[in-house]
């Protein structure tokens, strides 16, 4: 009796490992880790301008966004804004903060005809002039945007064609924004060279890494849903940038026919303790849920020792600092969902709030999304189910008028 | 052979519906809609300061956010904030965006005794001077946050007790700020009145909200997810308020001791076309998706009609207003869904970005909350899984110096 190869969706870590291995020769995002950056920095060096504004929706955003938010506090004076939604309101209200004369619009689409990015483009070119002292491209070398930076002038920033657009955060793309910011993308990159080498050379991350996404994949029926619980609002993008890793590359129909994907959450403690922790608490045993703590806040906010006349009750917390409260709300829900037992869950604590842990994060969570749809045997770097939506909007709108 | 009378989870709709209208005689969510507005409207023309800051977490701001977010083209000139989080960081960046010198707290914790509101509260007063003519209260009449404001002669707002904080948006929690930022309440409350009305005179709602639940009960093991896919960026709040009624809600043991609870998850188009869509499209068939479009923006922002070098062939936009842009979006998606056949969806088309829909909206999903939970037949009001964590909280901190 012969048993077809691929049959059997839960492989070895050997053969996951030869599999990623071999998929770095193909797939870009491995290497991005190493990268020479010194064109990206000289240029950031000379940004004049005060209000930086990144035009660019799902990939070209999200993960500039989660590290912006994440470090605003090391970033120089500048304005970092994010033109993405084709919202009428929320576009006016958006470009209403910007000083037009005083910006650098940096727009960004892989494929260069992302049909959000070109509206938002043309209403730009109607109230202000874009031209090549104020505007820079980042975009694959042969796309239509190419063509239209060239046509103009304007200097351009390469996406390599095999780096996905939510693999590209390490790419000009993020970089480029970032370092214009004031953030060392260096030390972005040794973050990830870290985790690289780690799993590469089958330290111990390999080991959790391998265990993580195994048991995932084992008990995707079961846990469909894997909860993030991120307890500082500064991950809120982190988070985004999350779901649509997880989300767009897990979602998929893998090579024996069959639909795969684990359901990405996003939380924010502790204000999701307010919110969506009884469901995890006592609703139906389908998530896994991940804790991300940070380890040094470098803040001291600390709250006061006064007593409020009717609230003495809560004297208790005077003196505590800010970043000592958070954690330990963080704790106690960990404590409370560890003592039931039958809840899976893991915490990361990130060491410090700074370029080098953001990097090592946001890899491994590109490493672990690689390695899970490695198991589930599916295209982790594709999009298809998007396809038939934007055939039916092309042709909607070129009916509209 | 007799059988317990609670062993059917699902109940005829004419259970349900008895179920309900005698809830209504003890939880207090459902007569809001009734309620004499007179007394806020009256406190709100009083209001001078420019800066509107809600402290409160939960229940106490989700619902504000969400119609403020929603219906900021309609405020005055007022600036609302929102203060809720314990994280140092994101605390001091929002303070510093107040004039701490004309700004008119509001203090909202139903207990009274909510560990972040009572931080915030006690940092707030040892940078500024918390007194009767820049600071309010809006608690329950019995609670300790109520002996705090009339220590120091603050006014005062009630919240009943027998209406939860994540169905409190209605109440004084909401309509205050609300009707600060110069919101027509009333409006909003006579949307709720529609709903209530169609809902207990069996109107034509009253078979779709039932249709709605009962289909959503029914499959809750295989449609175990609850995707709303919003169409504007301006129900990002309700998405958020909306994750946590359901979550809070629904996610408990029911009377036979088993787990319940669909899980919501939030989404706004069209960003989250590039990032969750993939996922719905060719994942797991464990979603049900709720679209909800906005039926006229009320604005005009046109894409003019440029053509650009290098992207002629995206000309076809040229002309159209972002608002059909964004509505086509929608109407794509839908359709490429409805075709698949096997995702369970619905549309919900709000007519106009003012008062009367949010307050229809939000209102609908309160009472399709109410009725799915007795149909699972568990207590919608409460939320007893998050006490254990709240108790080690306490048991830690008071360690903590």
């Amino acid at each position: 009796m012969q048993y077809l190869k691929n049959f059997y969706q839960i492989k070895s870590n050997a053969d996951i490992f030869a599999k990623i291995s071999k998929e770095k020769e193909t797939i870009g995002y491995y290497d991005l880790a190493f990268q020479d950056t010194s064109a990206i920095k000289e240029y950031a060096k000379t940004v004049r301008q005060q209000d930086i504004v990144v035009i660019g929706i799902g990939g070209s955003s999200l993960g500039t966004y989660a590290i912006h938010k994440f470090l605003q506090h090391k970033e120089n004076k500048k304005k970092l804004h994010f033109l993405e939604s084709t919202d009428p309101l929320d576009l006016e209200r958006r470009v209403s903060k910007i000083d037009l004369n005083d910006t650098l619009f940096i727009i960004i689409s892989k494929s260069g005809t992302t049909i959000e990015t070109v509206s938002i483009l043309k209403y730009l070119s109607s109230i202000t002039t874009l031209n090549k002292s104020n505007t820079i491209c980042i975009t694959e070398h042969d796309s239509k945007l190419n063509d239209f930076a060239k046509a103009n002038d304007m200097k351009t920033f390469e996406i390599p064609k095999n780096v996905g657009g939510r693999f590209s955060v390490f790419s000009t793309v993020g970089l480029v924004p970032l370092s214009i910011m004031g953030l060392d993308i260096d030390k972005i990159l040794t973050g990830c060279k870290t985790i690289y080498t780690d799993y590469f050379e089958k330290g111990e991350y390999y080991k959790s890494i391998m265990e993580k996404a195994r048991f995932m994949v084992e008990n995707k029926n079961k846990f469909n849903i894997n909860v993030i619980f991120s307890y500082s609002s500064l991950l809120e993008g982190f988070n985004k940038w999350y779901v649509q890793l997880w989300g767009e590359s897990l979602g998929k129909i893998n090579i024996n026919g069959t639909k795969q994907g684990l359901t990405p959450i996003g939380l924010i403690g502790p204000v999701d303790q307010h919110s969506f922790l009884q469901l995890i608490m006592e609703g139906k045993r389908d998530k896994t849920v991940t804790f991300i703590k940070v380890g040094d806040f470098e803040n001291e906010l600390t709250i006061p020792d006064i007593s409020l006349p009717g609230l003495e009750e809560l004297n208790y917390i005077n003196n505590i600092k800010f970043k000592n409260i958070i954690n330990e709300q963080a704790d106690a829900t960990i404590e409370a969902i560890e003592h039931i037992k039958d809840i899976p869950c893991d915490v990361i604590t990130i060491e410090a709030q700074d370029e080098y842990n953001i990097g090592k994060l946001m890899y491994s969570y590109e490493l672990l999304t690689s390695i899970v749809g490695s198991f589930v045997q599916i295209n982790t770097y594709d999009q298809p189910g998007v396809e038939a939506g934007k055939i039916i909007l092309k042709n909607k709108l070129k009916k509209t008028i």
